[in-house]
């Protein structure tokens, strides 16, 4: 594993008593209680026995607090992606991607993204942040494999694909009663997807 | 074809000398031109030869000029998948459902598809606006698959797969040098995207 993967992967689980981790968690905390909407920074920061001003060091605003790790999430796929063997069909890259995912996607995390996609769900706006999020995704996935020598429309098909497979197992890895982890779904969902399109 | 079908085809490939068309194609002009963010709906109404009063009878705001066929799509979709025999695999109900559209994506929309898929492409909201539109198709045609009785996550996974196809596919219809007809692009990406996912 590089460096440069150990970095994302402190980033995106460090829930510790540093200034951003304590700020993210405050932030959730009022969104589930009291509403997103209804939610100030300056409440979030004095939960968190910060000021507002540090808040905006971390954060751009409220919004972003919850999508913070997007970017190392992306990171973190699309290494996964460049990183499958030369040999690797598309669809095979596009799964290494998603289950490089898995070392962050752990049960601690997996509370965290319940608590969020609950707020999330509530809530117009972040609904659409969220789907900004999961095609930008799918956009770096598609020119990762471009630069593996996948040509059109071959790319931006399994990389759409590959989201598709992402955002069902996200949600099935979310739901209240599963008791499977990151990469069982990530297989599971894969392999359906196989067979339903086979059909 | 249903009266229903009729009519929203009619909808959609009405380009005549109504408020409603000449609004559309005032704004989609003005848009190419000047941009979007420096056109007011005062410089549309006046350019069709309407009031603004008029245009609000039509459409919201200006961004709905570019939208306002997105219901009628979706009802040809949804339609699509619920007509297909019950004998057919979700993904077979869900090519139907893309298939159906060829009745609007034709000839004379190609034109107005291009331009307007230029202008989407130049500006964040509409970008956004129409990552929304394609999220609600998905929705709209999983839940579809459901009232076939199809289970999840296949329902939602087969409608993802779909979207993934009708994207793919309309990137390609109105792409400048493409010869193809609706029909033939959307069978064409959906046996790559199954010799992709097989593979």
């Amino acid at each position: 594993m590089s460096a440069a993967v150990i970095a994302i992967i402190g980033r995106m689980t460090r829930w510790g008593p540093d200034a951003r981790g304590r700020l993210m968690k405050s932030a959730l905390e009022l969104y589930a209680k009291r509403g997103y909407d209804q939610t100030t920074v300056a409440e979030i920061a004095e939960r968190a026995g910060l000021t507002e001003r540090t808040f905006f060091r971390h954060f751009a605003d409220k919004k972003e607090v919850l999508f913070a790790g997007s970017n190392d999430l992306r990171d973190l796929l699309v290494r996964g992606v460049a990183g499958a063997p030369s040999s690797a069909a598309p669809i095979e890259a596009v799964a290494a991607g998603l289950l490089a995912a898995s070392a962050v996607f752990n049960e601690e995390r997996r509370d965290y993204s319940m608590r969020r996609q609950s707020v999330i769900a509530a809530n117009a706006e972040l609904r659409e942040r969220e789907l900004i999020k999961l095609a930008a995704l799918a956009s770096a996935i598609a020119d990762t494999l471009r630069r593996r020598g996948v040509s059109d429309p071959a790319a931006s098909l399994t990389a759409e694909a590959g989201i598709a497979v992402f955002r069902v197992a996200f949600d099935r890895w979310v739901a209240a009663h599963n008791e499977l982890g990151w990469s069982e779904l990530v297989r599971g969902s894969l392999a359906e997807l196989k067979a339903l399109v086979a059909s």
